[in-house]
């Protein structure tokens, strides 16, 4: 089987990182690169480190350069997929769409609404493999909202304790993440002289946009309303994140309980390393990878459970959850493409 | 006026801050440098950005070393301060000692021995000056107990939450370090190769010494017992302190009220900024200064408040803490040889 | 095929960086994985990023652990190659050992005693297959000397002009390492606090151990000896090498004839990059590949030819070479496990 | 004395270095700060570690907000100097201006036209006060160029072996900078994530406009002229320059001469701190300070002079040797304000 590919952003971080992991996909065939304000330049001077794509030429973002293609993966800027997604066949016939911005990752009209300001787009079927259920609404379809990065490290991280009723429903995260999560944006804060030797947060208070995905998944776990308080910080590393998410234990729950939890949840999920009792991740272990690694604790002076989780935001918490969700949906196996193996160090 | 002043434990990194600070500081003369495993070797070879002391040699620390100056800043491992203030002579007499480790700062005999396993060794006057009635203990006294690094960032950062009754006791802080807060031990996973590039917690689940300096200086605050989850974090910088803080708001509590309360705190206090609405503390902006760098938050769907505080862990975070604490020991004027201008970018 | 492989040293940064290649080489499966001090471990300890192989336990590093499988790598220090490599077999049967210290590489015996001070052990087929003649020597042996990270670099930063006669035989070559080219050796300079916004040389005035395998490379292309001004410096991260190379240029070398140079030796060389003119190499575009990335210059006023060169210290400089000569030596694909793609941003 | 200074360019990297040394300067007092399209803005917003000045308000660059101080720094983009120095009065009269650009460095107008384009404005006494006969130049004038940061650090480290004769006209030098060097353009390159964990070159070949400053300086040095291959490399720190120099060897030069050479010159300067045997400079060490360290070696194989030398490039590299300058030409203690200390770790 050979599936032809396409990659809408690829001038981006994370559309960059999808042709990564598609030249090294034994299925994938990778045709159409696009973009918007660099089309008609060398793709080799936008992305040197993609040398197979060098010669390339990045072609404008449109429709008809899209269509023909099995796969179109777009890596836009949030309100640009509804319209080109509809251009290019229904949910029925057609492309797989595969959307790394956020405009079908929410249920809830009003959440998107609250938080971006537009119209809601739609739901698509969420690209989160490791979640109930997930795969099944994944399986055959022509849709995948790709989750956020941060929403990727916080629901895997705090899922299991939800859905066994460990932890009660008001969940406090603070995630530290690389500088390539807010993109290529030309901003000051961005430069390299200010993010090295600094950390320093920023959307806090609840207004990040991730927060309402993050209520969303742990909610639909603990089967009731979850608030989070989340704050990102920026941290002086180009990929990763650290998500340490704590709530208050609920009555009864023991630090053997917890880890019970978390060795049941994820036992046969490839790309989830709960690691061994005393082992803290590090985002270094996952950079490049698909994987998750996860470490928990129980406070028992502040009566906290406390997880802590690493993922590559680019990887696994974009691209790789991307392609994890296109291998599901075309039947193939779930792996292709991926590997669990950070570069460290 | 001439301070005489001896530093022990020269060579690591709060011993070669506080002779930084020494150096420009107008009354202060710098005598014995000392070390133990170092003892014997030029002092340039140890500190080599130290310029003016690079021809010294490190002296053994022992008392007769150390006895004659007016002030001794003792930077040694925890366990080593007790005796060696013994014999530098009574807190009615002898020089003022300053200890920048971890000995004297818990009032508790039982908190000390769970968290350390040794018996205590007694509680000095606590040098982080902007706590309520901290001045009056420092003024004229023989001792000092200068805080821990990540308490002076946190208890700044939530004190005042705690004394206007802002705050429910239970606070949350997730904080990440540089590296030197882990000094100059020899450990894999302080190695350049294994710090860039990543973050990873560390002493996760309430075990963190620093965690009952935390509840002692907080709970002071609020009147009553306040628990905190304190997860620290090591970040791939060399200095600063990233503290993100929050607690359940008491009813009642606005964003008003909050930021309020912090603007009384410390508008007489040369050292703690209080940033504008809207701009966010980044620990690169007090890099080698002794200022603390602090916002507040209301998230109001999880009902919390959320204090994040930047200080950088050696200079306010010890060594300028230290020396502020002496100034005010000594009758100086208590910003001499401290400076609020960090070293950025 | 199925080719079974160990990795003595596997703990260390090249041991580990040829095991995460090795997980990837759709021929090779990993037998044993050795090492000294840290013998009896759990593998995820050591090296959590290798998660296929975080649950062996690490076995000593002896002949009989290492006997029976086809391909054994060494990633030992100096000096324990010559005499393990004999137990497992002669050059004629036996495993194909591949050395990725340096014990092998130098054909000079006074070279080898100079900078080593140790009797020299012999002379190996030389594992870096771009150099003229050097796959035709590697194909079928059983015997692989792994050249140096900075010979790798330098030596197909320069091999071109010297080869054609375009530079006259002084080479300056400054080149700056990443930390991990220093392994996990506990050493105060190697510190992330002391490494993380330094730059500094080491090994200044031709005491450096590549310089020897440097002069031989360029001696050979150039067919006289060549001299070599080599400076490595320490720079602030984790992987990558960049070297800045010169020469003086011979009589009629233009910048045109140097280009031409390169595009001629390189042409067919999938791991090497000549990169489009006015384009230089970033040491992140070649991060975990296999990559080479070259750009050149004539600079008039001074006359000298500059040739810039990125690679991974770990990856092509190490265990990228080793497995692509590994690729030769059994008659595979020369590719196979590689890729030309490096993890950036 | 107090001293009324100006700072055109206050919110870039220079002007705020520049600021940072002025308010710890005994005798100046800050009076306008201006800027350009940040002009109106709140001064925190734009240098938050600058504390003290956090409530000004940048104004506009005019000469008439600069008029009426003794001294004004212009950090200002090349070409923008000569007119409004002209304006502020002659160099007879009215204010020192001190020229953090590089208008007025180069003696040679064919230099200056080649390099930038445009007509030269002129020359102006060069802020290097170590340089052979520059204090007497400096004292009592009005007009000061402060040198360029890669001269600063390349002429430190090889006008004593010039001008001792120790080694033939022919330079070599490669240099790692902070990416504070580059300022606050807001260029793709610049990125953090493009930054961290990368090296890379830029301005190869003899383009860099900075390389006809280092022949200037060497030149006058040697008696005779003397080319620069000059590579400057960027590299993932905020600040510093590790400048690598080599040049063939005379005839006669060895290790003792050379270093007898760097002693005698620097014995008596304090910002120039020539280590001792063995021990190579670090940018760390130098971070935020006004000193140079300096090493030799002499390489007998390749038989070259190898000098390295470590700067802080926004302090000693411009706004230290601004202020340097600018206590000479003012008749006052020449280390006023400034120290020899770095913040390191």
């Amino acid at each position: 089987m050979t599936v032809r590919t396409a990659v809408a952003g690829a001038s981006g971080y994370a559309g960059g990182e999808v042709l990564r992991l598609l030249a090294g996909h034994p299925e994938a065939e990778v045709g159409a690169l696009t973009g918007n304000s660099n089309a008609g330049q060398r793709f080799g001077a936008l992305q040197p480190h993609l040398v197979p794509f060098a010669d390339r030429v990045l072609e404008e973002t449109t429709a008809d350069v899209l269509r023909g293609h099995d796969v179109v993966f777009l890596a836009l800027p949030h309100g640009q997929s509804a319209a080109l997604a509809e251009q290019l066949g229904s949910a029925d016939e057609g492309p797989l769409v595969i959307d790394c911005g956020a405009d079908f990752r929410l249920a809830d009209p009003a959440d998107w609404e609250r938080f971006y300001g537009t119209p809601h787009a739609g739901t698509w079927p969420y690209g989160l493999p490791e979640l109930p259920g997930a795969r099944a609404a994944l399986r055959g379809t022509r849709r995948i909202a790709v989750p956020g990065c941060f929403p990727t490290a916080v629901s895997l991280a705090l899922v299991p304790a939800y859905a066994d009723g460990l932890a009660e429903p008001e969940a406090v995260v603070v995630a530290a993440t690389g500088t390539s999560g807010a993109g290529k944006a030309l901003k000051p804060h961005l430069l390299g002289s200010e993010v090295m030797g600094s950390m320093s947060p920023y959307g806090v208070g609840g207004v990040h946009r991730h927060t309402p995905e993050m209520v969303q998944n742990l909610s639909a776990a603990a089967g009731r309303r979850v608030s989070v308080s989340f704050t990102p910080t920026l941290a002086p590393m180009s990929r990763g994140i650290l998500a340490t998410c704590s709530a208050k234990a609920t009555p009864g729950t023991t630090a053997e309980r917890l880890r019970a939890a978390y060795e049941k949840a994820y036992q046969d999920e490839p790309f989830v390393t709960l690691l061994p009792e005393g082992q803290w991740p590090a985002t270094a272990s996952v950079q490049g990878s698909n994987s998750v690694h996860l470490q928990v604790a129980h406070d028992p002076d502040a009566d906290r459970i406390i997880v802590v989780g690493a993922v590559d935001n680019l990887t696994k918490g974009t691209a790789g959850g991307a392609v994890q969700s296109m291998n599901i949906a075309l039947g193939l196996d779930e792996g292709l493409g991926l590997s669990t193996i950070g570069v460290a160090p």
